[in-house]
């Protein structure tokens, strides 16, 4: 009953996150910010954004976890994300990094190079393409989205990609897609919750990531079981979101998936969690 | 029946609003900023988003009020939030600041500062945190929300520090929470329409800045009324938002706080409105 | 039946779109930018956003379109929206210009000059104040609506000044606004879809404009039909939303918008469609 006990606690840091309210700070892309903020709200931690340099060493300083995702980098972000990253280390809060479209271009190459050299990243969240050029594979990243070739990827190869990457990175791996897989290089885990319509409405990978976020802030040490219970309750508010209003069309569905994380409970996670080891 | 023509000057405003659309230029933050666009469009009035420097004393010239929100301040936009405020002064045209996250650093506590010595304030939104802060007062700021322990401060003491720092600062102190209080330095007035679900989406507080600075471009004469219309029209739009879509999660609620300010009529405002002076 | 062969020709590039995903690469402002996205994705094209000069040229690289949008311009990003251009212009890809605002402060004025010196526009998509500003006409530009005296145009002045300025600038002219009017300087189109409440949302002109890119990147070849194929489109989602959703409020509005543009098809288009040429 491995798995019962993992579920569990899984359902302990979404109470944690609920009771304790971790404050999450984000340097994030302006296209989907909001919702960024809006989600991590609706699950019951807190956000903050804030990207100068002048500050970022004291909002880290008051954080539960900080969120790095170069969606919109620039010049001036990046510095504040590495600055804010070695300060996160220096205190121990968690760092998820976000490689948004790492692949499609050399600044942004250049930048996830640069911030896994420079800073201890915690958990490594994103799609496929992002994941397996960061991987040293051929990637086909197009954009800031999966690539269809990518995508139809086997979850068996992403679960090696994952895992061969969190051993060398010592951190976990978290790639999401159809089937997420989250590996920290000894333990591996397939989520199979979400919704085929969540690729239709941007920034749900960076929402995934900002729960991410929110969970290892309340528990920072339980890595593992955080994150794979963020991916189950983006997975599962996809599906219950679908459900409510997928055939009314994408405004309405985003919309939806706020919802269906507002009203997120350890009832409904227990209840509809589909997820296995292996 | 004081309040009953003071009520009366609220609807007004509001009326003005609608008729004279008066544009008001923001200078705010990337998160919340969308929304403070849809909600000045749907009380009547008319945003204009500009913050590079070589063009805000143009945009300031044509606005009718200007609104300063430090959300997610850099060092760039900050000197455009002086040059704009010093212009807004100039041509004598309302300025609101909004100081988020007041206290919780001092790249914010030093722009505060700054902007407060250096441009004339109108009026000043915040939450209890951050004008705790700016009043000197022990704050316990802790990100861009107002902390547990200040939110628990009595409205009455909220009103205590509104009243003093209006005096000092010569401007209008408005002080967003369970109950508003909205302070002159002469007269106090409490706010207690609203609903405690608006501090679970995000920029609630940056759009009443918004609706402030709205109903003080329409009437830059009467800027206690049109200060307290426009905490009114947010708590009365809560209600009726939270009636309508509550219990169904926080992407309907934060859709129907949007369509309630877009309803907004004096009707509504003069039937719905609670509060008092004292 | 040569309008027949017309709407068709639209039909098959909205088919066009869904079947080949066009990659939009973005400079546009923060206010919108996430209701661009997710207009994008909705009508089944992708879309990035990017503003690094570092970067900018290799997503041109990788993308189908580029729109260039100057709602929050500021120095560092003009450079990038002229970086991108020139390489668009380099490998032939369909440039779309949104020049909001312009007239309204010397930096819009300067800044859209310098794109249309510097930059071969394919697709110039303004309201009637902005275009009005760009043909050399007295314009009322104030802040980045279109003002009510411009507003109150007939179409007809407005299909001449875009039959002027498309001739003159060698591009295709888009005027939005009660009737939308598009001439690439031989050829006049008028579109009749559309709903007045569209004005009452933020960047439903900005929306557009990423429309415009997604049909154009899907077919370069025929950029008159694939610009008045986005305009419709555009025009019957705020039909068919208001039926939906108009009375209940902007917020709700918002939505159905996104809604109806993720479930637009051929036959909605055939069907619904109201332009005629002139």
């Amino acid at each position: 009953m491995k798995e019962k006990r993992f579920i569990e606690q899984c359902a302990e840091i979404l109470e944690k996150v609920i009771t304790n309210k971790p404050l999450v700070h984000h340097i994030t892309n302006y296209v989907t910010v909001n919702d960024c903020a809006n989600i991590t709200l609706s699950i019951g931690a807190s956000p903050i954004m804030a990207d100068a340099i002048e500050e970022v060493n004291e909002i880290v300083s008051i954080s539960s976890s900080l969120v790095l995702n170069i969606g919109t980098l620039n010049n001036r972000t990046v510095q504040s994300m590495i600055a804010s990253g070695k300060k996160a280390n220096e205190i121990n809060i968690p760092v998820i990094f976000d490689p948004v479209g790492a692949g499609a271009s050399s600044f942004r190459n250049s930048t996830t190079k640069d911030i896994l050299e420079k800073v201890k990243i915690d958990i490594l969240r994103g799609n496929i393409s992002e994941i397996r050029y960061i991987a040293g594979l051929s990637s086909n990243t197009k954009g800031v989205d999966a690539s269809e070739s990518d995508k139809n990827n086997p979850s068996k190869e992403a679960a090696e990609i994952a895992y061969s990457l969190a051993k060398k990175q010592k951190c976990i791996v978290a790639i999401t897609g159809a089937i997420d897989v989250i590996s920290d290089g000894t333990r591996t885990f397939y989520v199979e919750n979400g919704h085929p319509a969540l690729s239709n409405i941007t920034g749900t990978g960076c929402m995934c990531s900002s729960l991410v976020g929110s969970f290892n802030g309340a528990a920072p040490d339980l890595p593992l079981q955080a994150t794979v219970a963020a991916l189950l309750c983006m997975g599962i508010a996809g599906e219950i979101a679908y459900e409510k209003a997928g055939k009314l069309g994408n405004g309405s569905f985003r919309s939806a998936i706020i919802d269906a994380i507002s009203n997120m409970n350890t009832n409904i996670l227990l209840e509809r969690s589909r997820f296995y080891e292996k």
